[in-house]
């Protein structure tokens, strides 16, 4: 059954390699899918084309749909192509020939956007808010282990004193960052494409305002062939806001993978939480960061695979866009996954203590004793040349503590401020606008 | 002259392939070398590490080389290593041993990245002024030419009315989501990294808080191995949001080529603006909108090379990151030059009449009339099959006119609103601050 | 059931996100595990590591597990890890400990490796089947239909006479170059790397090049190091060819998308194989050349996928090469759909005749002409210029037919020269090698 | 002056945008072009189409301009737009109106294609006798250092022995299967286009074989519309060859990175060689590997910044195609240098002895005593616990020697072998057959 069909009949091989797994895919919008026709509808009764009879019998079957697929208990059916036609099915084999009229005003065009658009905004803001939480544990590790020095790397190299109070607290600042990048990508995503039609609009008098509220979008794409135009530039700024937390994650877990090795040995986790041998009895396998940092890394793909799929097309639908859903729902799923595990994996890290007392650590100091020098009124160069040769001569002597004092170093990490700015950024969604909305709409 | 040299030597060799060319992209952040280094002296001074004749001496010379850089004056002398050493080296040349002591409590890893936020927040500055000067062209020519109808295709095949009205305001509106990613992306580099030194903060008692304030930043890179982090990462995002409108831009121009080709016919500029041939005299080549198209995919591309410079590398900084100038830098130009000869191109640009008159875009309208019909009290299905059969036995009559009235269609381009839209964006930039504090800072 | 199992056991979230859908992937491999084993033992007898009792139990039994893999029936049974251990598991159920020999002198790294190596050069063995297939339709078709002129664009502007043999007999010939890389890519893979255990070789007296003739490889992957460096860089390398051949296929598709477009409308295919509408007659969206499209472009992004997976690691293996099934292993069966239904779909395209009698299309003989009086001894700018004034005054006359001579031109296809090219290149495959080779081996 | 000049004058503002660095550009391109034309106008006397006389002026004057550029004497003047009309300027100033005659029968679409592919398999050679000597120079450290032990890592954690031998060797055999694609990228480049004219071939009889001959490719691209559609695809396709050295480059900058942090220690390079401070002695930025892995990580992006430039374009030539040689020109630069540098800085590095007998790295010989038991014909069950009780107990002893013997493993490192496989893949180019050519052209 498809919604488009002519007469004829499209060849099966055709049809195997235009669906695909195009219906699995769908199964993710279904919700949507349901809450995009309970606002049509409404609004179609507002503008008299349809009765107000039909709109409650419709509304009422759509929502119990709608329960069906929360519970898990719907499903497309075989030979059903896709969503819209199934939830069409299921509505015009319960309440007859009333069913087809959701359809009205419509294209399947505007349909799948709008169910897109309402899963990605979803999406996000589960992101949004595991993002949150694993920004919390970061700060609290941060917080724990703020004493606890470990030796600073330029390239890669033995340079400064640092800590696991800045290790941490420095990813936890890296994600208020991305927060910035997810706010974006929801602001862009949160637009209604309903009423767009196929790309070109409607004869039809609609109330795309009233569409817009109902399903608590926080604007509207105006231009229908704008509108049309967001099917894939949407999931692309959705998924560089992606990347930017996978990006995140991933060089986070690269240090992870150094700092376990034994040639660092600064963390460690229990064994039951990594793979080892045991005739080599120091092999702590970090199988789990390995392959949050190799997801990450194939998430960071994604702007650019979607980049190649959309780009260099004119304006206006074509079916290309199906494949943006194969792109962008396992990548939602990929790194719900990864920022889990992470979090789960944080709370049994351990972090050695007296790291750098290792002799090989010593030289760390030196810039310290440069600057205490300089800070009792001795000449910068004057200290830099006596340090030079204290070390040249095997005289240099680490000092017995550090006392970093200014914004964001080892002695003050800032820890409320950067907290502060990441609730500033979260203000800037406005989830409860949603969830109210969606609560109407299915009352 | 290197400002980290060792006694030894470095290798001819080495110098070479280790400087490139980064002496010429230095020249890019010259100005904001210096503003940052005035700001940098004058928070020493506020806490005793410099005395208030030297601020007063170095300020007033590096007031007097911003000016020489303002106006082409400044050059990064032969062996001199970068942009930095080439500033101390004059202050020293001019005003003797003093001139070192801007060094103090930084470390060419914060210099660099202050320059390269202040560069980053100035050039997207400029791109979004010419961001939103093309986005008033497109208003301007969506309301001229608002009347002429042209087909409106899904799959490349003749499909609905559509309008150059449309057209234009489609591709305005996009710039309204760019605009969002380039307001993220501000925000992201508009924040302070200096006094973070090699990453690992300082144990001078600097007053980070002030050089924000100093320098008009929004916020401040706090922890300090954060703030070394978003060496590359801010870079990153950045190109994230010209990727963004690069892809705008590259979608319009690929309609451009499409609609001025003879099969489509739709639009023409003048022959001074396009290339020919005498003898095939119909012929003219949109190489202009070619090269957007070409030099905007390209820059789509810049994201994915700023990831696989930067991503696997561990926290702290690596030479690796001196490359970034090598791709970012050149970017901004691209894009400048992109925007600025769109605009200028379309100032010239002349959109055909009556193209929807042509007999092959003839059942674009069926819709309408079904619409028409349905709108009239026949129901759908039966005023679909009237028209079918009206097209089957070639009665099929074109309507007279066509009345779209919802939000976004033919009939209703909403320019007013999506310019709204746009300003509310835009009022997220906050240029003055930075404009005042520079002032400010050079008085 | 893990082969590396320490006491502790891992827990499950870890578990769940480390497998994931590898089990699934694992199945693809299956055959390859069960040939790499039997080549394997087969070499441990003749070392003196197996007796000779226990090859035959063995390889008896592996034989017909390979068997059951062949029918379908084999499976990677629920809390069992990867194919690996399904095998072992089965061996040992069935003869007992004996079943565990098959791992001595292995690790699970150059066993996936050995895997992975098999599994690739047999599916670019069935692509090259497909591409050279797609190759003899398209010669097929150019040849059918050389006489048929199209107009040839430049900058898509109409330009030159051009064929629908020159069109299709373009695209066979770009195959021959993509079947360069598809060999490159082959010799890569077709490397035995088994004998590198986990990536430092093994001390017992292996013989790998016996394994290497056994399994049929072209060569050694010598280098035990090496061998295991070559994880994820061969995938790398065999994306790239793949890419090539999407490449081809895309734009292709990107052709025909354009010619069915009624305005340009120099193609068809039948109803049933299209997509449309009864009230828009003239509608035959190319769906599957639209998806065909979108899929060879994501193929596209598969070497840019593998290179963030795989780049910035140091040598040695890491648990992220486990990612690499899933980029791969898709990315085959998704080109061979393509190629079939490719090759299916010109089975039945309609090449219109006479386009080039529409007027439109005069003067892509205007270049044709000014040539004629140049081979009649007119001077180049003379006929230029005769040529010119006869367009302006509108007295251009089209020649009755056109007469192109050279080596690739209309007249001239070199269809048998460039099928020569093809097979040259085919001919650097050793595919019967290899066949022969897993014949003994289950023999 | 412009060779496709219409009357009107081409705007500035519009000559300025498309002309960009094209001339620059064009100076790599012109020796090429010169060939071009000699071989292009010999073909045309043969056919009739230029007369003995013109020709010997027209060569001997071409050949003078030869000279030119490579004494470096050639430039691309002020007002000329490209080589093309460059190197005609000159001739019609030397030798009057006959010098235009060199464009008859061409177009500037496959004359500068010509150029292109002569341009691609000249720097294609540099780069293969650059890897040729760096795969020396690795295989040389690899047999010098063959006896030094360093420790395994799988995970990033100390797991198995390994040497220097097995490490420089690894990455002299990577080598090897770059040049496979080296290989197959020269063959694709290798092609001659000339003659296929603006991308439909020519009226006038041309003899493409013979040209093809004359400059010494190894076949005709024959088709001439896929002739143009080798413009972009050559590039892309040595552009992933070229990626693969760089990945190599990049994964051994990556190691030496590692591997002379203080954390491993395993290798050191003299003072002037790397950057450091006189306050921290034991600092030395190994700088010079740190831009080899950035520079070719940027390289890596190369395959997809072609791919964004020239996909989703239909057949036919674009002005977009110009693009990309701003991407491949200085690719190849840039990759010169990197293999240029590393083989420079190899001639320094040191390894250092003994690694292994730190107690840190004991258990990496658990295994090997583990089949030292298996071989004296202890059941490997046995042997794996007698060696873990033997650990546990802290009775564990690292064995005397280890002797591994197999092909590719420490004590067999098949040098010669590999060196075999290399001087393989060479004989395929055919460097010899192209500089004969040319000698003969200029003759």
């Amino acid at each position: 059954m498809k919604l488009w069909a002519k007469n004829t009949n499209v060849q099966k091989e055709v049809e195997q390699f235009t669906v695909g797994n195009d219906r699995e895919l769908d199964m993710y919008l279904a919700p949507f899918d349901v809450l995009g026709s309970i606002a049509h509808i409404t609004m179609l009764e507002s503008i008299g084309l349809l009765s107000n009879d039909d709109l409650s019998t419709l509304k009422k079957e759509l929502v119990k749909i709608y329960g069906e697929i929360e519970r898990g208990e719907f499903k497309i059916e075989d030979g059903v192509e896709d969503v819209h036609s199934q939830v069409e099915y299921l509505l015009t084999q319960r309440i007859g020939e009333a069913g087809k009229k959701i359809h009205s005003g419509r294209s399947r065009n505007d349909q799948v956007l709008v169910d897109i658009k309402q899963y990605l905004r979803n999406e996000l803001k589960q992101i949004v808010l595991l993002v949150e939480q694993l920004f919390g544990t970061l700060q609290k590790l941060s917080e724990e282990h703020k004493e606890k020095l470990i030796p600073g790397y330029t390239h890669l190299q033995i340079a400064m004193p640092s800590s696991f109070g800045l290790w941490f607290g420095a990813y936890a600042e890296s994600l208020v960052d991305d927060m910035e990048l997810l706010l974006a990508a929801y602001k862009v995503a949160n637009k209604n494409p309903l009423g767009s039609a196929a790309g070109y609009g409607s004869s039809f008098p609609l109330n795309r305002s009233m569409t817009t509220e109902l399903l608590g979008f926080g604007a509207l794409n105006h231009n229908v062939v704008y509108a049309q135009m967001t099917r894939g530039k949407s999931e692309k700024i959705v998924a560089m806001a992606l990347a930017s937390v996978a990006a995140t994650l991933s060089k986070f877990a690269y240090d992870v993978c150094l700092y376990i090795s034994q040639n660092f040995g600064f963390i460690s986790f229990p064994d039951h939480l990594t793979t080892g041998s045991s005739i080599m009895p120091h092999k702590k396998n970090p199988d789990v960061f390995e392959l949050i940092r190799a997801k990450c890394n194939k998430l960071q793909g994604l702007p650019n695979d979607l980049t190649l799929l959309t780009n260099n097309l004119p304006s206006g639908y074509f079916r290309d866009m199906q494949i943006t859903k194969a792109l962008i729902i396992p990548a939602f799923e990929e790194l719900t996954d990864c920022l889990q595990i992470c979090n789960y994996m944080l709370q049994h890290i351990t972090c050695k203590d007296g790291i750098t007392q290792d002799e090989k650590y010593k030289y760390i100091f030196s810039v310290e004793v440069v600057n205490n020098q300089v800070l009792e009124g001795v000449p910068f160069r004057e200290a830099y040349k006596n340090v030079g040769l204290a070390i040249e001569d095997g005289n240099f002597e680490v000092p017995e503590n550090i006392h970093h004092t200014h914004e964001g170093s080892i002695g003050n990490l800032c820890t409320d401020r950067i907290k502060a700015e990441m609730e500033k950024v979260i203000k800037g969604f406005d989830f409860e606008k949603v969830d109210t909305a969606i609560k109407s709409l299915i009352k």
